[in-house]
């Protein structure tokens, strides 16, 4: 499989905008994300300080929204960081790591859901967990197939007016109406910490060049899909797979 | 060297059942510890929130604290977590990083493994320091052998009731009466930082799934020492050990 | 190209001597800043906590002081550092980290030079920021070449009284009175966060070891640049070259 012509163009302007992509996250997967930001051609920064995040929010691009490791400091950066990206119109991504396995992070991400992400990207039971669905989850692994969140993905892109994405073997995307699915998931990404999160920092970085939000998350999730399915081709196990993916980010 | 019958057996059933391990750690190795569990087919979290851990660590199969880097906010997360662990009987591990550095890290040390530690995993610097022996650790490096700390675990292991690994180019694990070692430590393992992080995190995996404490302390560090063996055969440095680690892991 | 005889030895001094580099630094680059301290034969800490800072710092052999992603809690923490290096006349090293593109970090950063850093590394826009030169930098990549911070370099270091280096393709380094040119750098180093982070880290390293602070600099952005265009040679991409670069330290 390669990319479609408006794939390409997508990675294409990407790398000759190298737009500013703003991630509030975890300690956790900071600097993977950050590298699989950089290595497709995106630049990342990680401003978390209260006093810096109104400005800084007002010159990114795009806004990567994570509640992995979720703490009382990182939620008020994310009150603040959301209600800027509102007020100068910038595209904010939300993934709700967690959702559906801890009560008051199922909660906050609800709540967040309807300030206005431009995208939802999680996995099944997250996206469940969020449409009071249960799906077991019990941390950031999820318990389900992907195909079982895409009614719940449904809803919640017509409750919250975003795209949102359900990943997993293979990639669903719904603007409520329409659903596009990407077959390139494969078993050894899930052994690799962070590999949503930085799909979910790049979709931030697609919509910040391709002003179709349906087509900004489907190539995002195309980008990461054949990037780790290439990986997955030539590594040995999970610890070959981070470094090949970075590789086929950047050869892209 | 390969696995025993019983090793093996210990590696199949946490694959099987893929233990939520739930990590207290610092920054700087949280990454490559979640890869580490990930590798070898537990299911790690990094819950944070003094509001989560309450609810999470009752959900979670076992508990990695670790005290690199600790901080005031860690330190009551650590109280929080240890309480619910103890509530709720699931076993947890001590990784008392800095000990015999740090005279307040030294006292805090001392005070969780009268908490009940199912076990407790240090270097010989670390272990002789909680027993105020004086290792002449300076931070995370251990300036002594294993060797010399083992009169240090046996009395820390019967004052404690934990089980205690002191690791090494030898690694000791000793109930406080009898003392297995596991030989299979490599120069070039103590260029990666968090490589005993990652190896406290999967004694704690191995508690989950293999009731005999002792077992399962040696169980973990033999995986470990034998991952990091056959990883530091086909490394050129610590960059390749690393990522050859975790393929190690994943293919045990 | 190869290391000179001084260069050899400052690498050989390193490795006998283990200096102990504390380094206060971002989640998002703590991780690869410990490895390549590591790979190199340095030892690293990353102690946080207010209560541990002072008597750490007095232990320390070297002090390296980031601002990426500062956060208050860090502010704090560097302001205690960096008084106990100066009590101690422990060297320490300033990455202004985003001075330059946000006006808080900027201010801090300009504060900060004027308490005695043995040296400050950033690149040009970070260096021109400082000056108030407006280097037009958006977050930690710069957007102009290292020659264009020149007379920066040299006016913030008579200023300041720290050798200063500005990295890029060609690093500068000054003493404001007389530069060195090291032309190393590689594209591909620009697609791995903390790069830069990790040059300062070895910077203080360098000065632990070697007392004539324009040499130290110098020795330590030879080396990582080495390693560097060493790493880009044999790397697929930004992923292999992290991997190739650490192990490229270790084999200097």
């Amino acid at each position: 499989m390669s990319l479609t012509p408006a794939q390409l163009h997508t990675v294409q302007t990407l790398r000759q905008r190298a737009p500013l992509v703003h991630n509030l996250t975890s300690a956790t997967v900071a600097n993977f994300t950050a590298n699989a930001l950089l290595a497709l051609g995106a630049s990342p920064a990680m401003v978390e300080s209260p006093d810096e995040i109104p400005g800084f929010v007002a010159l990114a691009d795009a806004l990567s929204v994570n509640l992995g490791s979720l703490t009382p400091v990182r939620i008020a950066a994310i009150e603040l960081a959301v209600q800027a990206a509102r007020h100068s119109g910038t595209p904010w991504v939300l993934d709700p790591v967690g959702a559906g396995g801890i009560a008051g992070r199922t909660r906050f991400a609800q709540a967040m859901a309807q300030r206005g992400p431009a995208a939802i990207r999680g996995n099944a039971s997250e996206i469940l967990g969020m449409m009071g669905d249960g799906g077991g989850g019990r941390g950031v692994d999820s318990g389900a197939l992907s195909e079982a969140a895409l009614d719940a993905a449904g809803r919640l892109a017509r409750q919250s007016g975003a795209i949102v994405a359900v990943t997993g073997a293979v990639d669903y995307v719904t603007d409520g109406v329409q659903v596009d699915a990407i077959p390139l998931g494969h078993p050894m990404m899930t052994r690799v910490t962070g590999m949503g999160c930085a799909a979910s920092a790049i979709v931030a970085a697609c919509l910040a060049v391709q002003p179709d939000r349906m087509q900004a998350v489907v190539h995002a999730l195309t980008l990461t899909g054949l990037a780790g399915a290439r990986a997955a081709a030539v590594s040995a196990g999970p610890g070959s797979l981070a470094v090949a993916y970075l590789d086929a980010l950047a050869a892209l």
